[in-house]
């Protein structure tokens, strides 16, 4: 595979920002052969590092290829430490050929930071999700950038199905009450709900939203989706689940919401304080997508109103989320960090496939082509 | 159905501490026909009473029944006071008809109880597990127990599996760093895992063990039951899951254990230090059967250790868990007061079931045949 940094004109014309300020000549230069440096930007484990041998996706254990990277002569720099004009990232972005980043721990690439960024050519996403690369100014540059498609989509699928459980079943009061000495049963039962028999529909019906359904259909639930597309039939009748054209027409049937499709700039902010509204009041939403999706503070409106009877992910605007962000402190959430993508197994599977990527990359061959968010300059059909 | 208060002699022969107090002989009178005092003892839910018009399972709405039973010209007494000489239900002891309660809130019936209640015919449990009741005792004096079967198994078999998800994928120490301000994804990630690939082993494959396996299947697990009777080939082709002859053979082999089987004395205090210690180290155990099922101080010492990776459920001993009960401060718990089998759904259906029981006992007619626990003396099989 032939990394372009050069950019197509085409490409030039339709991404305004890039085109108002045109790369420098030195910049569609063909990266060198040989020696490569490479910078990975991964959430610090401190202690825990040492606590599970397959612990890789840490800065400390660095996706397990060090040896196999040090031994084919590349440099391979890694930290956690990725904010800010003075940060180590910051330090290696003029000379870097390949960043490797996860979406726990993102390296947020911006037009800025690959304007600087004279050396690279490829960016890696450890999992799934690019949204903190500025794709358009990637394509511009001519990068190519790929992900480990269908990494941790099941992981991500079994921690959403956990979520819908925990708000229906109103798992979190009985335990605080467990560890506060309390026993009110009363407390807890009179907003828990079985499962069984509930509408739940998915935004977005992709890998993880299929994933999803399937585990959903023994619970005997009534299963709407939304997506761009149908899928096929067989699905649709392995699932049970019915194709919604209209989002909204199916977000107000919903007792549950899934939000289960890409950020993207037609989906961010999509649930504002209109659309929360025409929802069912006392909805419950999962939302392990992006966090940017939602309006931050319709949604906190929404679940102190009671017009959201609970809500619960692992996606935040931004990340880490800060100490004051207020769904930190909202009533009925059930959140966590952003944590249902890498669980150990997830880890082995988008390190696996990292380290495949990158051996291809060093032979010049082609990555398996679902894995492509953006190909030498031009971006995947639906992040457009 | 006749209701009969006489103990067959056959009875009175095995149930040694009945037979050394023998019954007085006003105690083998039929009660007399129409008016009933019946009892309900349930949780109190104070101001949530009013806050879901279907929370019918709490002192104040008291099943829904109160109107149906008094313009039937019977008498409805209903209470959460269930302890101590001087409680509410034991004024009631010496002259009821029949006894209502949950086990979320159980009263307990003891011997000593069962002696002093000259009157009593019947003992309806709204719910499933009636082991608040001494069943031998019950049938000693001739009476009948009934629960009503399978009207929670839906949604205990729904809680089991988010509390096998809770754990595996590490949940509780995620949701902790975001209410008290941290972000810090390795310390949940070094011991998150997918579900998917473990073994899940149920110790009991009756109705909520198999609703469990149901939903296990599309996860892609390796399920594994233990049971007196082997499922019928259909049920194991559906669920793929393989029978185990022996309890302690499928438990070392199990990542995850979910304890599914009624108290009864040979299930009392099974998993005891010893059976604990042979489980594999960082065993994941899930029990809403019962609380004594367990030895209390193992399950804390074994959770202490980290032989226990985590430890979740519902049932405690004895309930309401008092404030000092240990499981409430163990590491790895995420333990909540008995809900599971309590939401909303499940108290429509159980306050259906035992108003059909009522109907039918004022009719004198046999009630369905899986409710019955003790049958006019005779104790149903598997209690023995």
């Amino acid at each position: 595979m032939a990394m372009k940094r050069a950019a197509t004109s085409v490409i030039r014309t339709v991404c305004g920002p890039v085109v108002a300020d045109p790369l420098p000549i030195s910049r569609s230069l063909h990266a060198s052969p040989g020696s490569k440096k490479i910078v990975g930007v991964f959430y610090k484990a401190n202690e825990y590092a040492s606590m599970n041998p397959n612990f890789v996706g840490c800065v400390e254990n660095a996706l397990g290829i060090r040896e196999w990277l040090e031994s084919k002569g590349h440099q391979y720099i890694v930290t956690d430490d990725k904010e800010g004009p003075d940060c180590e990232l910051e330090k290696h972005i003029p000379d870097l050929h390949v960043l490797i980043s996860t979406p726990f721990h993102p390296a947020y690439v911006t037009a800025e930071r690959i304007k600087k960024a004279k050396n690279l050519q490829l960016l890696l996403t450890a999992g799934v999700g690019s949204d903190h690369i500025d794709l358009q100014a990637a394509a511009a540059a001519g990068l190519t950038v790929a992900e480990v498609t269908g990494s941790n989509v099941v992981s991500v699928a079994e921690d959403e199905l956990m979520r819908i459980l925990i708000l229906v079943r109103n798992f979190l009061p009985g335990y605080h009450q467990v560890i506060s000495g309390d026993w009110n049963v009363a407390g807890i039962a009179h907003r828990a709900y079985d499962l069984e028999g509930k509408t739940v529909g998915t935004f977005g019906a992709g890998r993880i939203g299929k994933l999803l359904l399937q585990r959903l259909k023994p619970f005997n639930c009534n299963l709407l989706y939304h997506d761009r597309l149908k899928m096929d039939p067989e699905m649709e009748a392995q699932t049970g689940a019915k194709f919604e054209e209209d989002l909204d027409a199916m977000l107000s049937k919903c007792d549950i919401v899934v939000i289960n499709t890409p950020l993207t700039e037609k989906t961010r902010g999509i649930f504002d304080k209109e659309r929360i509204a025409k929802l069912k009041k006392g909805v419950l939403i999962v939302n392990n997508a992006r966090g940017a999706i939602m309006d931050t503070q319709a949604v906190v409106d929404a679940c102190s109103s009671g017009q959201i009877g609970g809500y619960s992910g692992d996606v935040w605007y931004p990340q880490p989320a800060p100490k004051d962000h207020p769904w930190r402190y909202m009533p009925n959430q059930a959140m966590t960090p952003h944590i249902s993508g890498t669980t150990i197994d997830a880890q082995l599977r988008y390190a696996a496939g990292t380290k495949d990527m990158l051996d291809r990359y060093f032979r010049g061959e082609d990555f398996p082509a679902q894995n492509y968010i953006v190909k030498e300059g031009i971006v995947a059909s639906q992040y457009l």
